[in-house]
């Protein structure tokens, strides 16, 4: 269905969030109880999509019939090609055929991917779509746009300047930046560090940077990811992925040893006295509150939540997807994009 | 100069470590502090290597004059080849030579491993000599060996293969772990999972399993570094100096994050509670304290330091470099090499 014919402006503020009711670990209880209080809390309307019988009381929203599910197992293009029914490909067609503004799943990524774009289609010019995903800095309010993380286990240089692009785009709808700054994740900042995708991809942008709506900052190393050089990192899928989870790995890791310490009988009054100090740092880092990553590329607002995700990572998952679709998130990626 | 000319044995054992007095952020200073403290405390021989005007009071250590640095900022392959009397090329020259059983270095990484390699050259078989750096686990003892950590940026499978077979070798002659756990960094447990260069490696070695001196446990995600799943983790050198770099600066930013938190005054009891708790786990954190990264495949023993190296940092690399030159640690990587 080619893009003109989807609804926009007050049509599509009027349509629903359609949620995966079956996609994640704790589906279809914490998804259900995300989209209810969405709903209740902040008015945003939602259809599941999912089995009938299985999503239980879903309190008077929509649902959308599903009869199949693609499990966490399965592979993502075959599950996409024999499960037609599935949760996850009739929340995307849904968004394809204008009867919802945006998706959400916590279920199989790459299936949700597969889904997204053999459904709604890539944006025109789009080589390939990337995952875009928030890393909190604590040096300022909004986090580094980290892509592709996990879309594009082998990229080009082509396909690595339109992740700046839209990247770039994103951090600009999304979180306000007018001129993102955008680097490239390396082992080194000289221009001639890391593989011959990075250096090329290095001067493209250099090259490319007089008339860009984005500013070329060159290459960051893993270690500046909380330094605030940066507000959109742009790498290969496989190494966006694997730098991804262990920031994830290291955070939980350090975190739980924490935990660790301050549960010692004896340092109960102290760690007493830290806990409401630590709070707020626990919450920055919390990726229930970072509302999911975000395909981009395709001609759609598809938002992938973690595995693990609660009730609350759901609503705020919800509420990025409702936010994003209505601020015209699509059109500015689609914008920002100059074919290679 | 042949291998068989150099000593071993008791010969070995009576060399000098060769210390590259010229190289870090805190040299000649704290690089001479570490030699002489190590010499002292440790009963271990050391030759600094650098300008006899530059080292200061060297307290009865032996030196060999250079006459040139090869700065941080040089381009290694050039420095090497420019800069003959370097302190880095004539420390790499002293084990060449056999005068030293080792060298240590924390200057310039790239040229270290420049030097080491065209001055001691590669061991035989080796396609390219990789960078292992351990990585702690808190669930036991020894640290995870991670390699190649940043000597090359590109990769082939029977170079990954290679590197699984010294990374075996090292944390067998360095930890004294039996049948090691070798595993490859990826983007998911499948052996589906990755790029073709992680899926090729992980189809040769399961293939050659049965061979091999080490137990091939499959894929693992950034995620996994803290969890006990493996003893070395194979990856080519860019993935793995992002993987790296990225562990180091979030647990810098924790740490950071919590100092801030302990340094509140109306936290102070707290904290001063806290702290011997604490110091344990910063301790194992330290990258002081794991004796710095080595270089495998080449024909000697050469650790490289980290550039912000203290005293104490040296203490404990020439002491690594000491210790495994003297346990055969050239032998071991020379004899798990299967020529590809």
């Amino acid at each position: 269905m080619p893009r003109a014919a989807r609804p926009t402006g007050e049509a599509l503020a009027a349509l629903p969030v359609a949620v995966d009711a079956m996609g994640g670990d704790n589906a279809p209880d914490e998804i259900v109880a995300g989209a209810r209080r969405v709903a209740e809390e902040k008015g945003i309307s939602v259809v599941l999509v999912g089995l009938p019988d299985a999503v239980g009381d879903v309190g008077g929203l929509a649902v959308i019939a599903a009869s199949e599910v693609i499990g966490m197992e399965d592979d993502p293009a075959q599950g996409v090609r024999r499960k037609k029914d599935s949760s996850l490909v009739r929340a995307a067609e849904a968004v394809r055929d204008g009867r919802a503004m945006a998706m959400v799943s916590a279920g199989n990524t790459g299936a949700t991917m597969a889904a997204a774009l053999l459904r709604m289609g890539r944006l025109p010019g789009v080589l390939r779509p990337a995952i875009a995903t928030p890393v909190p800095d604590l040096n300022r309010p909004w986090p580094t746009v980290l892509l592709d993380s996990g879309a594009n286990a082998e990229c080009s240089a082509p396909m690595l300047v339109q992740f700046a692009q839209m990247g770039a785009a994103y951090a600009r709808t999304r979180y306000g930046v007018d001129r993102p700054r955008v680097a490239l994740l390396s082992i080194g900042e000289e221009k001639s560090k890391g593989t011959p995708l990075v250096k090329e991809t290095h001067a493209i942008l250099t090259e490319e940077a007089d008339g860009a709506s984005f500013d070329f900052v060159g290459n960051v190393e893993g270690r500046n990811f909380f330094d605030d050089l940066a507000d959109v990192i742009v790498t290969d899928g496989f190494t966006g992925n694997v730098a991804l989870k262990t920031l994830e790995g290291s955070m939980r890791f350090l975190v739980g040893a924490l935990m660790g310490i301050m549960g010692k009988p004896e340092l109960k009054e102290a760690a007493d006295a830290f806990m409401p100090h630590l709070l707020p740092l626990a919450a920055t880092l919390d990726p229930d509150r970072t509302g999911g990553a975000m395909l981009l590329g395709v001609d759609g607002v598809c938002v992938i939540s973690h595995g693990s995700s609660s009730a609350e990572a759901m609503v705020n998952a919800i509420t990025v997807a409702h936010d994003l679709a209505v601020a015209g998130l699509v059109g500015d990626v689609a914008a920002s994009i100059k074919p290679a």
